[in-house]
């Protein structure tokens, strides 16, 4: 059995899928191990300490790829990329299914079995390979580093001979993962906190964290919470009333941090231009939500977007900015999920296409797409 | 009574000497305050700002200057600017005077009675007068925001469903206004956090930040402490072994900040290349002495050198980078000198040139330089 970590084609990516600590677990599973060379340099890892670990360094992507039985990465391969794999190869990653069939179709039409690591389903068994939430930790703990960096005040309050700085006030919106360690990080540089989120749980957590709850606590709000633990789309009316109070709140922020996503959909917006517009000057706005279009009218993908005095922080791939920390996180979590395909006793991959786990993540096998949410038929059972 | 607030002539420069605050309270003092167009703009202070606070708002640095009693700057004015202000005016600013004799020179010559702030006794009723712990305070903030940055892991410890993030170590080295802040920002932010200095009395004060003291503690180190507060140069003997001690440390860190100081001298170097080299890849040095020479073999002012895969930070003005706090406590500095100087039944200035505290920190009065520190004789009783 042998696995394979390429080094990224996307050269802004600096994460990588496996960490020496991994190779290690890997081969004592009975695996062979090929890293390619480089590949691990933009999260601090030596080719070195993955020889340590047991791996083989490999020069090229294709000396790396030849007959890997499992190919381990953090963006979707291309087509091209793909290519490279011998047949029915697996590849776990984060493979951003949502709009790119074509991309799938891609991965099918070479014969690869592709796994997409964040539809991983949010159960108990499944918490040590959840990719979302490992990097939606590190992104908002980046969020407000990122936010201090740009700030030109200092963030808690320092009490000195020439009198008093006050504390900045921060305002997270959107109390999952990211908001959570959001608000975690802000507290921790001695902020004043708040924050909001359509589910009324949040309110709890976000006390908990010492922050103060934003919302108006009307009766959908209070019914809002569903099962999966993720926000659904708030009514209209509900949005209106929200946005009134958020834009009071917002005029007196300090800074600003958006996390909200709703998955498969674009971010909703959040905070427009006359909110931006209401804020002091020198004041931060970072959306955490840029990729997938943004929860804060004037944001930019990959830019400090300067708007009236607001600074509005739109990083690309906020984890990555932690990289060495995020690829171990992400590397533990493709670890838990491929030790669960591999027959220990057999040392050869043996996946059970019953397992909840496998079924809820396989986007591509024997040539077709089969994930029933990317146009697929339902798996053989 | 006329005071003066002209923009910094120095673009780089983005503090400014009175903020809205200080200027009413000048106002409440009796005098007239005239801010120059543009002068707080980059400590986000709006030309409207003074004018509420009671200041006239001049267009130009000549309107601003003509028949001002008193200037007040952050950084010592050239000779041009000198010449701007009437003979006797009255100039408060950092004069940076060590090695500069040939601009105070210039000063006498424009007839200016230049106080240099950062001569300023360390006695009780100075505290709130004292520049250079104000912003050295908020220096020691910024470093570890400037290097949680730059670093590519998390400070804190994490503990999540895939495994816990190891904290970050970080080592710093002098512990004064600087040191000391950036001992507690980076223990707020979660590191493990260690910290060396000269003198013996700083080690309880580390430990009273919860970070462990490093030092080589044999007699010369427990004689060290001097009256003033400051650190004397250690004995080539002592410096030895500390660097000994201190180079295996370096080894293990993953961020080093160091802000040893020693007045009207170059900075000691603490940190040699290959200490540097040591260190892992991604690892951190931020050099807070770079405009005096530097404690960090290789750092340069004003840049982010990477060194063999370390990053050593060495930013000019670290207080600058957030301006408009530092901003705020040099103004409220520079007020409570300034106001010692003025007869408040007769709202006018009134110096008492036998005050320890402007004994202390008059550099040039009458066409001469006075201070005796700089070729000056001593000043006339």
């Amino acid at each position: 059995m042998k696995i394979a970590v390429a080094s990224e084609t996307d050269k802004t990516e600096p994460r990588v899928a496996a960490t020496p600590e991994t190779v290690k677990k890997f081969v004592g599973l009975g695996a062979q191990v090929a890293v390619q060379a480089g590949a691990g340099e933009a999260s601090r890892i030596r080719d070195s300490d993955y020889a340590d670990a047991g791996a083989t360094v490999a020069k090229t992507a294709d000396a790396t790829l030849k007959d890997a039985d499992v190919v381990l990465r953090v963006r979707r391969p291309s087509a091209a990329d793909a290519k490279k794999m011998k047949a029915g190869a697996v590849v776990v990653a984060v493979m951003d299914p949502y709009g790119n069939e074509a991309a799938l179709k891609g991965l099918a039409d070479a014969g690869v079995t592709a796994f997409a690591m964040e539809l991983m389903p949010r159960i108990t068994r499944a918490q040590s390979m959840d990719v979302l939430s490992s990097q939606a930790n590190l992104a908002g703990y980046r969020a407000v580093i990122d936010a201090a960096a740009e700030y030109d005040r200092a963030m808690p309050m320092m009490m000195t001979a020439a009198g008093t700085v006050t504390a900045a006030r921060v305002f997270v919106m959107g109390a999952g993962v990211a908001g959570l360690q959001a608000i975690a990080t802000a507290r921790r540089l001695g902020a004043v906190v708040t924050a909001t989120d359509v589910r009324p749980a949040a309110k709890e957590q976000v006390a908990s964290l010492g922050a103060k709850f934003i919302a108006v606590e009307d009766d959908e709000f209070k019914a809002a919470e569903t099962a999966g633990g993720y926000a659904k789309e708030m009514s209209k009316e509900y949005q209106a009333k929200q946005a009134e109070l958020v834009a009071d709140h917002i005029a007196k922020q300090d800074i600003v941090i958006t996390t909200a996503l709703i998955p498969g959909r674009p971010a909703p917006k959040l905070v427009t231009r006359k909110m931006v517009e209401s804020m002091k000057p020198g004041s931060i706005v970072v959306d955490l939500a840029v990729e997938r279009g943004g929860n804060v009218e004037g944001s930019k993908a990959g830019e400090v977007v300067v708007h009236k005095d607001v600074k509005i922080i739109g990083h690309d791939n906020v984890p990555g900015r932690v990289a060495a920390s995020a690829s171990g996180l992400y590397a533990r979590n493709l670890y838990a999920f491929v030790e669960t395909l591999i027959d220990k006793d057999k040392k050869a991959l043996a996946i059970d296409w019953d397992d909840q786990l496998v079924a809820a993540t396989v986007l591509t096998r024997e040539g077709k797409v089969v994930h029933p949410n990317f146009g697929g038929a339902a798996p053989a059972a």
